[in-house]
């Protein structure tokens, strides 16, 4: 039986699970594949940790060069994150011939296209199911099993620090930094969490999700996104008085216009899956013409579900089956790119919209003028008496972004309203 | 650019959804696989009957034969149903040098092993996502992304008849056999619908299920399954009273002594997934060693949904992929099983038991001391007066079957018990 040599550059979290499961499931990896699939080399900077995983003597290094020029090592997995040394491991492991596993979504978000010419030039394969929702197969069911639909829409729930985070605000017990503070101790939130918190990493995800599910070149940079911070614990209780949950949503939907993307807290009908997402789970829900709503939902971070879908990419890199998914996406080639992506002034949605108004006669009129000047139809509204001001909520049916946004600037101008007009959004789809 | 010819036995309702699929997509097909796949011939026995779909002069035919002996077809793809002709039809293919695509569970229940055997003697493929749950891409999650999971169980509802249904009955405003008939008008049920409702469908599926997911050779007519016909319209009540809802459950489930297996209408906790499920939506719950719970939920048949997985087999089999997870996964290899399949009296788990009892001093006492006698520990009782007797409704804690089978003959022969003991499972995992 032949041997299969492969490096793993990152003995962290996901790296110590990965080789975890590499070694507990060296049996069933052997009768997948027909070779025996060997951990010739771990790299990382930090030699002194202990980590919970035993590797055989000589497998931990810090030279990265000598895996780059060993030609018997075939497949490597980046496991480092953050772009560099990320980026130029990669490009050097391209070079010298091997296949390459990532989970790096922040990589591919800001460098795929490089990495993905690099690979077509020398042959090589980038394989990243566990870049978008941990454990949860999406990538690859988008891939293969789905890719006869042209989607309609993908709404996903994809960062779980987040979920983490509205989840324990909803239930109405803690803080929204509290929250926070809870999600880095369980091991959710990064030490920095503001990728998180902002809708940065959400919209990295979605960037990748639309680009699979839709066939298109999408620059995450380009998608409108607004974070959790925006979101108010009253926001909670208004929205459970309309029926509805708040998530932080990754959209992609398609229209004759193009294609209409975003990141934001948005309210979920509560009988929607979307809604019953708790904690640091994941889901994603696909809409395809011929398959219809499909649902999926799992673990999308955490060192064992995360690294359950970085094995199933060395499998799949070491059966040849990666190369031919990897070839017929011809993912971030520019000459492959179709698929408009529609202007924010032009998305079309139902909106939640909060405001403090002062109480006196005329003010509701004042503020319907407005609404109806500009198209947009209130679907509906709760008025709550806060001391000498009421707080003003409503929902609106769907209106042009455009149209909603200039009627936020004229409320925010008029005398009777005080302060910012909170928006969220609602979900349509 | 070259040309794959592919033709497709059965111009039914799924054969022609196919053929929507494959002339609405051509361009994205011809982009996905570098090649034009040509719909050649479309068999079926019945030239007359107008299809919603129009197909080019001279594709229709009924001679079989011409397209067994055409070198240039290279796929083929089975939708006639049932067992004969569709298994001669398959072998003939195999034998021919074409490569299979085929959504019929029943004939792979019955004859999966002759039929892979076959193609693994031609060097051929046979690719089948179609088979379970439609368009839900579980199949193939489970041969890649989650493949490096041992999986811990597999839960599913797999059978749509069965669930619209149960959730009609369960809504209270229908009747088994208007809904079952309702079903049938809906086009869910078969015109014969009794291998839904005794639970064959969902034991058949259950079996190619179990046999990928724990890589093992289960024979269907092994599991011992219950249909829906047994669930009362009172059983609902109760289910809801004890915080359940009644699904028909196929469950896979590993332990030391081996793989458990069964078919059976089931009380699921009412905020477990699978509780959500309605009408005739499908869902699959797995929970792996690494990935831990993953939850599917999708339409499960129908022209369109089941059709999208045909037609993602389609384009598997003409990029190679297929081959490669035929090759993988090397299903119905006797030499392969390796999994022990657990006797069903030594099942463990949960049950609900109804029966009515005459109401009269000690009755309680009597019955309690058979549970006992056999270690079976009630979990939680109701008790509702009906006229002269007494309806007693009670939830088991985990208990071996064989111990609760014999608790249940003996609570029958007891002067208070009248008539039979109704019994459910209840969810344990």
């Amino acid at each position: 039986m032949d041997n299969v040599k492969i490096a793993l550059f990152g003995f962290g979290t996901i790296g110590t699970g990965v080789v975890k499961i590499l070694l507990n499931q060296a049996e069933r990896i052997r009768k997948t594949t027909g070779k025996n699939v060997v951990l010739a080399k771990v790299c990382d900077k930090d030699l002194t940790t202990q980590r919970d995983v035993l590797v055989p003597d000589g497998v931990i290094t810090s030279d990265a060069e000598s895996i780059f020029n060993d030609p018997e090592i075939k497949v490597a997995v980046e496991l480092i994150g953050g772009l560099e040394p990320a980026r130029t491991f990669i490009l050097k492991l391209l070079e010298n011939g091997k296949d390459v596993v990532t989970a790096n979504k922040a990589l591919l978000a800001a460098h795929g296209e490089e990495l993905f010419t690099a690979a077509r030039k020398h042959g090589r394969t980038i394989a990243f199911e566990a870049a978008v929702c941990g454990g949860i197969p999406i990538l690859n069911s988008l891939s293969t099993a789905l890719q006869a639909n042209n989607l309609l829409s993908i709404t996903a729930i994809a960062n779980g620090t987040c979920n983490y985070v509205l989840t324990q605000m909803e239930g109405g017990n803690m803080s929204y930094s509290d929250a926070v503070k809870q999600a880095q101790k369980l091991g959710y939130a990064e030490a920095n969490p503001a990728m998180d918190v902002d809708g940065t990493d959400t919209a990295q995800k979605l960037a990748i999700l639309a680009q699979i599910g839709f066939r298109t070149t999408v620059d995450w940079r380009n998608i409108p996104r607004i974070g959790i911070e925006s979101v108010d614990a009253i926001d909670f209780n208004y929205a459970k008085e309309l029926g509805y949950r708040i998530k932080l949503l990754a959209v992609a939907r398609q229209s004759d216009e193009g294609l209409e993307l975003h990141v934001s807290p948005t309210l979920v009908p509560k009988d929607n899956p979307l809604a019953a997402v708790r904690g640091a789970f994941n889901a994603v829900r696909i809409i395809g013409d011929s398959v219809g709503p499909v649902f999926f939902h799992g673990l999308g971070a955490g060192q064992l579900p995360t690294a359950s879908a970085v094995a199933g990419d060395i499998i799949d890199t070491v059966l040849g089956r990666t190369a031919i998914t990897f070839n017929a996406l011809n993912l971030w080639n520019k000459t492959d790119a179709v698929n408009r992506i529609k202007q924010p002034e032009t998305f079309f949605g139902r909106s939640y919209l909060r405001f403090n108004v002062i109480d006196k006669p005329g003010v509701l009129h004042e503020i319907s003028g407005i609404f109806g000047k500009h198209n947009i139809s209130i679907a509906s509204l709760i008025q709550h008496e806060i001391e000498d001001s009421a707080a003003l909520i409503l929902t609106t049916h769907e209106a042009k972004e455009g149209d909603l946004l200039q009627s936020i600037q004229e409320l925010e101008t008029l005398r009777s309203v005080q302060g910012k007009v909170v928006r969220l959004r609602v979900q349509n789809i």
